[in-house]
């Protein structure tokens, strides 16, 4: 949970005033996320989400995911839209940080996660990735392949103080990926941390993709592993071949996979399970007294890791070849 | 900021199903608040606050608090309303906590203190207290005077590692307010925690009081004098004379002040200065690693609390009297 900045009342005020959204009504800082501050804005015109860019989020990169929402939005995927002011612009700066104002998405993310949900996100994936063709702008993935070596080099070592033996395993598994990791798979904008906390729900069906601040150019399938990752494990860390299969072959329905994309699932399993366990290993190792947001534990991705690292090939998923 | 509880989204549906509140759109936790988990519940019925109560309120309490906002909203005080199930309770349990649902209140808290504001205050606190007059149900407080004494004993020889000399300091004002606390002051309903995070504005109106889990039952110049020191020091901790003086004649434009209360709110601020003084105390000492909500500096009202204890009378407020 996490609210970094406090936002003044007359602040705000001002700064809505920018606006066609009639009077501000209300604004509270919401408790989830945790790269940015984000506030439940109430105006005269209804509820909008408000973010300042904390630290973590380059400036430089916000016109990337602000063009991006608005593109994926004009093709109608279900995302927040960016609210312009009156001058037109959408990304401004409000208490020394860059801001915007975004459409507010009805829905909730999936707590427990049923097959029906693994079904809805593949297809909506799918149609993230067909948007996201005509789209014109890029951005490099900063937690691709290099930046797994870079944040090994800063984390690694202390791996062993999370598990005796991790340093070694990753060190390892970086090498491996270093050689193996396809160099000419399907390209285009993958949205690249669709984790649950990320998809609404309304009842059954899927009502909008939130969280565009990992977004980048990288190889499709790669989204793909993310989710098979971030979606397809029980609790107890088991692979659930029922929600991957429901998860891909909705896939598929929208944008069929080739047979590379396909061969190459579970070596981008392996790549997207050692992002998060680096990421994560990262934050475990660099806790600060008083943060206001709780590591996750990177043990997790470990396990994740092994089991994709087991696999003779994407069959074991539940998937079609 | 705090969000304690999570909620699942089928456990929620579930809950708000028993409601005539439609479909839920979002829950999203609030950062805001330090006591309960707080949640914004959008449903096809508009905005709702969900509040899980938590372990330091007491459960026996709650039906006094829930009387007591219906009570006043029906006096025409602008506070938040509980939301009755189609049963008729508003209280309920969710995640194994006790629940209720309230109205929600558009408006923001004033982050920087403008004399208008303390204003509005006054007025407002004058009518809830005579909104008070006719509820039928009473709490005694349990952080006044023989609260104070528990909690010193709790944590007051520790005083010194905050400040040498605290403790010392605490033992002789608690022996000087058990001996010249008044007894006979009028009584009644009182909000006893009304600082600036609990009452909301819309430009320049006061829309709204909220947060009423402290309410009891006490001396009602003890609530302005809570006020006096929330809401009349500046930033630098300086005493802002003008401010008090409005909140004061606000006040008893819509409720008279006795002479006796009157020339006891030196007294009663020392004792509130000292409630706050205490219970920020005890936090700041019994800090835990991994807390979500950062203790507030216990030697702010160690300041106030000298403040008025150099008082000669209520006219230092800048009160008539």
């Amino acid at each position: 949970m996490a609210v970094y900045t406090e936002i003044g009342d007359d602040e705000l005020r001002a700064f809505i005033a920018l606006y066609d959204l009639g009077e501000v009504l209300a604004c509270k800082g919401i408790a989830e996320g945790v790269e940015n501050s984000n506030y439940l804005l109430t105006t005269g015109c209804g509820n909008f989400i408000l973010t300042l860019y904390e630290k973590r989020v380059a400036r430089g990169d916000l016109p990337f995911f602000i063009a991006l929402m608005d593109h994926l939005a004009r093709q109608g995927v279900a995302c927040p839209v960016p609210v312009r002011a009156r001058d037109g612009e959408a990304l401004r700066e409000l208490c020394g940080r860059p801001a915007a104002i975004v459409t507010f998405l009805n829905g909730m993310w999936p707590r427990r996660i049923d097959p029906y949900h693994c079904a809805g996100l593949g297809e909506a994936l799918a149609r993230l990735h067909r948007a996201g063709e005509s789209f014109d702008m890029a951005r490099p993935n900063d937690l691709g392949l290099a930046g797994w070596r870079r944040l090994y080099e800063g984390c690694g070592a202390r791996a062993g103080d999370v598990q005796p033996g991790l340093a070694d395993e990753l060190a390892e598994e970086l090498a491996f990926l270093e050689n193996a990791w396809p160099r000419d798979l399907p390209c285009g904008v993958i949205h690249a941390d669709l984790f649950p906390d990320n998809v609404f729900f309304r009842d059954h069906e899927l009502s909008g993709l939130i969280d565009f601040y990992f977004a980048c150019t990288d190889f499709l399938a790669y989204d793909i592993a993310i989710c098979l990752n971030a979606w397809c494990f029980e609790p107890d860390l088991s692979f659930n071949v029922t929600k991957a299969r429901l998860l891909v072959s909705r896939y598929r329905a929208v944008r069929p996979l080739a047979a590379a994309e396909l061969a190459a699932l579970p070596l981008l399993a392996r790549g997207s399970a050692l992002r998060f366990l680096l990421t994560r290993l990262y934050d475990w190792l660099n806790q600060t007294a008083g943060a206001l947001v709780r590591p996750k534990d990177p043990l997790e991705y470990v396990r994740k890791l092994r089991f994709h690292r087991g696999l003779a090939g994407p069959e074991a998923y539940g998937i079609d070849p």
